[in-house]
């Protein structure tokens, strides 16, 4: 388990945007991932809430290292999202979790959540395919 | 229509993300909106392609635009994405146009096209929903 | 919730489309929706799997009750679907519910199930948007 | 061209609930499909308009069917459909076209009108993935 989370964590850690952004990857194993990002200025759009694209790129993200934790170095090829509530408060956490998957392809879903001190808010909702990189 | 743009380009650098992520507005009229982002180091993933997450935003981003349009301030509420071809080149051109709308909600659709010397590829394709922010 | 259950089924016998493909209603309490429908060969495609067109009916209109639980008589505005297994067997579960609602609208999600013998295989995932019809 | 048509027609001809739902095939070249259904009675939901789930039936295989033209035999695995206007009249009209393609999968887009008298008016707007039914 520690070296699944490793290759997940080296991964993100390859990402330039994703270190752009400031994103942690907090658990990964196989068919889960959760990542979280420390709300800042630099995440907003014009009314002081997260830019809708952060919360999809967290969305994306998720998905893939979710069908990533089965299927290996991954990419999401589609997805869909809905956003539920504003983005606000410290922390944004997304969790992902696989519903189906095969030898190259997995179908994830991802829940997105904002922390504001003890609480914690569902703000979006995503489903996409995620396929191998090799395949 | 002068007026129209300045309210969108007001609107795109009041948003610190799009800053961060260095977005320029190209065209903006009833209906139709178009934007345009210089591909640098920071916007990209392990292998070196665009992350996914930029083209997620770039897509959230027109699709509210164009619904913004004509709806006045607005946001996406939903939205669907499929990756087409891995983002590289100089630059990502995105195009979003309103296939209906009505008072305060439009459905948009967005396509977002790589440069790379005078080669323009489409990458991504998008459709989603837009609310007016005053509805 | 006896009330609420012949409110459901009550619209569901008034679906002549519904009716046509031999839809029943299972459960029906807030949030909560599901829905059953024995296979049979008008149901089917050329490889004598279940036409996808009838897992998107039953994601639609089981997203649609999940939806129209809370906020009473309702429909789907928009909505996702992920085909994850061949569809065959006897039957057909639709299980829906909702993850996030407001005054007018509220978002769904809705796992399908194909039942051969008594396994029990999801075959389908859908998420969607729905608002009140008197909005 | 002509050998192109009657092998889509056969398909269709051979989905037993494309027969149930009266479908036909109006034009089928490569990258493009056309479908027309009358609307009847059958087709319905509470209100007296077309049921959703006949309208994704539609999307459905007209997505499949155009990125069909260019894989051979295939199935939609994943769309997204926004409803935009109630469908009535006396036709819906499903028109579809590829966006992309590789060797085993392509991303199709469709919209659906609906007829009435001369008006055509759009009435639903997909876009999804279709793989090859051989990869």
């Amino acid at each position: 388990m520690e070296n699944l989370f490793e290759f997940g964590a080296g991964i993100l850690n390859a990402q330039p945007f994703s270190q752009l952004l400031g994103v942690k990857l907090v658990r990964f194993e196989p068919g889960k991932a959760e990542m979280a990002m420390e709300i800042d200025e630099k995440h907003k759009q014009q009314h002081g809430f997260v830019h809708g694209g952060v919360i999809s790129y967290l969305a994306d993200n998720c998905l893939t290292f979710a069908g990533g934790s089965v299927l290996g170095d991954s990419l999401t090829v589609e997805y869909k999202i809905n956003y539920l509530k504003p983005a606000k408060g410290e922390k944004l956490i997304a969790r992902g979790s696989v519903i189906s998957s095969g030898k190259t392809q997995a179908v994830s879903e991802c829940k997105i959540y904002s922390l504001n001190g003890n609480e914690e808010k569902l703000i979006a909702a995503a489903q996409g395919t995620i396929v191998s990189v090799k395949h």
